[in-house]
């Protein structure tokens, strides 16, 4: 493709992208579509030939866009809303043309450097120590699984060299995300060795009770290695008393990670900073700008007080000859402390975000998302049908129907086929319920509002209640 | 930002994007600057306001442009040369404004068919069985990981739920990839237990040398589970004999993984089809687009034959409720077959390479790159100074100046201070050689041959030498 046919393709993109941005509330946010349909929409086999490039945008609008479940859209509201807000994307146009791989210093300095300026600027906007090292992965499930490996070598530094493990346990929320446990998996701890310690009445884990699941496995001759708190569990965002587990977690010498993918944004805000109390004393940390940081997937960042553990636990005894590089002051080679050895670039998307919003603007938006979630939440306390099913800590407001779980699984199946909005459920106290997550950046007043009108009237209405028949006088 | 505004600065953005393709070869592709001279640069605090886009873009082209080693640039012949085409360009775009989360089908449909789709057009390309089932990875570093907990899962299933490891022990090439040695750290295999396989003079594996280190191994009560065969090693490009390899995988019942990251693209070519006779008997392997495909970083197929044993070792106990699906026929949630939960629709950019360029242009390209690569190496041996210092496989030509590595590494930093190519080096039967690795869609022969000129007036002349004093007649 000539850099003229690209100039010219590449405006009709970015127009049809600014369309979509326009119109994406026309959009139905969950597409409906069978399993199947685009497979059997597309060719069995691929082209010989090669095709226009009017052609194949004109296939993506007409085959793909009908299938899209619409992350972008204003009114989703499921797992956790996120945005590719319009820096972001202008970022990540810019990365993808450069296609840069900066797993040394050398092979992008810019690339390497710029991922340490924009991490740093976070970091101190965080309230975290300077001497917390931060590298960006894909995912946190991947910044998890380094620092579940930190601790290992920390733990047990045999295991990477002899692949003999001692009995090594971990704790974390019965909250904390499924990705802690996938971890521990990869990394041959073991499933058994996983402990879900027990939360309070407000889902957050209770640090007696981690105490005592330490206590018992030292009794019993295991090697507790590492203890992961939660900001911003995925069911409910609770925020797990991070002091007070750091206090736990240097009494019995072990790594404390922390994974604030949600949370980590609403400590940006004064008065939220302090759910990182204690932070300080973690050995790791993740939080994701990919979530509520208006940053394109996918973009999570992972602090360490011990890069130097994250770099060992991956080193081998010799480097392969075409990674050498010479260390230089300065220099650092991101590839040493990542299990993927290719980079993207993706600080640049972060850089535009952060300098296109700023500190107050990015505070500005955070704070109202979390006004329309306490609002929304308001109104379902008010209406006698529905009950709020977990304190509103930030923009997540989890809520049921009081009826059955069938009764609630049905209206979110309701209101999630109408296409107007996407919501997702969880199980809270043994109790299905429906969770309105708000966190994308053109969310609005009226999107909150239009939903909640269409949840109530999406209530069934109560067939053969007496309620519903006029009361008989006799 | 407001979809109009995005649309003004998004057609700033891709103009400034095809000057760039366009104008590409007037910049030096490695920069010249200074470790920290862009930390240096930019304020030490992240902005409090936010700031316009057009300050933001001249910034870019300021400060971030120069510090850019250029991946894109038809001369970066290190490592392996990369491209982001056009086409694939245009892909990331739209797919970072869509900013799907594919983790489950219904929160993509599209996203995960389209994943489906392509992979199994080029599964049907590079001639693998229909029952390979494809699932996209960031980096073959991750793929592989993958490959080795799935081989880890088959043969010694105790581990995912007690963390009690047998002796296991794997084996690829002393000319694998580092990747291999860190998938299997992490996996807590023990890099003791990683057998380096000797290879022959063509930088192959020796199937003989790897039966006799299995039978040790297990003579000595150790459990060998896994090997993994190279299609395109780092070093030289050398493939493993794959079909011989894959008998001795039946033989001793190891899980058995192509490593095709770089010349799984080779494959495509009928004339190279046979790279991969006895692949179909693996059960597992990896080949990058991101690599020699023209698709923008990230994008890593890894093919498997057992997707069972891929959903079993990354099963929890109990599906953690936000993430329970109803399993439909035909409707794949690929995050059951990948450690990162997250997933960016990076199937949109491989699609649009596919169709845009077709599998004759594809083929036509990649003959190009081995065509220069041949002619490269004939000028290369007709230069009594320089010797070929391993067979040209497909497009890399590694060599060698005749003389000390000290003056090797001389001539080759000469050559990348010049900032008119950047070549790589490594280590060949004890001697540094260096690589000029051809991949780029838009390098020329050009490229290729003015290159191969500067490198011969990179030369130092033999100073003091007789020869080049005027002979003395007394």
């Amino acid at each position: 493709m000539s850099p003229e046919d690209f100039r010219s393709s590449g405006h009709q993109v970015v127009d049809m992208i600014a369309d979509y941005l326009r119109d994406i509330r026309d959009l139905p946010v969950l597409p409906d579509v069978q399993p199947g349909e685009l497979i059997d929409a597309l060719p069995a086999a691929g082209p010989e030939k090669g095709e226009s490039m009017d052609a194949i945008l004109a296939d993506f609008r007409k085959l793909i866009v009908p299938g899209i479940t619409h992350w972008n859209h204003p009114r989703f509201f499921a797992y956790f809303s996120i945005s590719a807000s319009g820096p972001g994307i202008l970022g990540e146009m810019l990365a993808a043309a450069l296609n840069v791989n900066h797993m040394l210093w050398k092979t992008s300095p810019a690339a390497t450097e710029l991922e340490q300026v924009t991490l740093g600027w976070l970091r101190q906007w965080l309230g975290l120590p300077d001497n917390f090292f931060g590298i960006i992965h894909d995912t946190a499930s991947t910044g998890s699984l380094h620092a579940i490996l930190a601790a290992r070598e920390l733990a047990a530094p045999e295991v990477r060299l002899t692949g003999e493990h001692p009995p090594l346990t971990l704790y974390a929320s019965e909250h904390a995300h499924s990705s802690i446990d996938r971890g521990a998996l990869a990394a041959g701890i073991g499933l058994e060795n996983v402990r879900h310690v027990p939360s309070d009445d407000e889902f957050r884990m209770r640090p007696d009770a981690l105490a005592a699941m330490i206590e018992a496995d030292l009794a019993a001759g295991r090697k507790p290695f590492c203890v992961v708190a939660t900001a911003g569990t995925t069911s409910t965002t609770s925020v797990d008393h991070v002091e007070d587990i750091g206090v736990i977690a240097r009494r019995y010498k072990l790594w404390f990670h922390i994974d604030a993918a949600y949370a980590g944004s609403a400590a940006l805000l004064e008065e939220h900073r302090h759910i990182l109390d204690g932070a300080a004393q973690a050995d790791s940390l993740v939080m994701n700008p990919h979530k509520w940081l208006f940053t394109p997937v996918d973009l999570s960042i992972l602090y360490t007080r011990r890069p130097d553990v994250m770099r060992r636990m991956l080193s081998l005894e010799e480097a392969p000859p075409y990674l050498q590089a010479a260390e230089q002051d300065r220099a650092v080679n991101l590839a040493d402390y990542s299990l993927a050895l290719g980079r993207r670039f993706r600080s640049l998307k972060l850089w535009f975000v952060l300098r296109y919003f700023g500190r107050e603007g990015i505070a500005k938006i955070l704070r109202g998302h979390m006004a329309m979630a306490r609002n929304l939440a308001r109104q379902i306390a008010g209406d006698s049908r529905f009950e709020v099913a977990a304190p509103v800590v930030f923009s997540l407001v989890c809520f049921r129907y009081r009826g059955s779980d069938e009764e609630n699984r049905n209206l979110l199946g309701r209101i999630n086929a109408g296409g107007r909005a996407f919501l997702s459920g969880t199980t809270l106290h043994g109790k299905f319920v429906l969770r309105l997550a708000i966190g994308n950046v053109a969310t609005s007043e009226d999107d909150v509002r239009q939903t909640w009108e269409w949840i109530r009237s999406s209530v069934l209405p109560a067939t053969g209640s007496p309620a519903a028949e006029p009361l008989n006088p006799l």
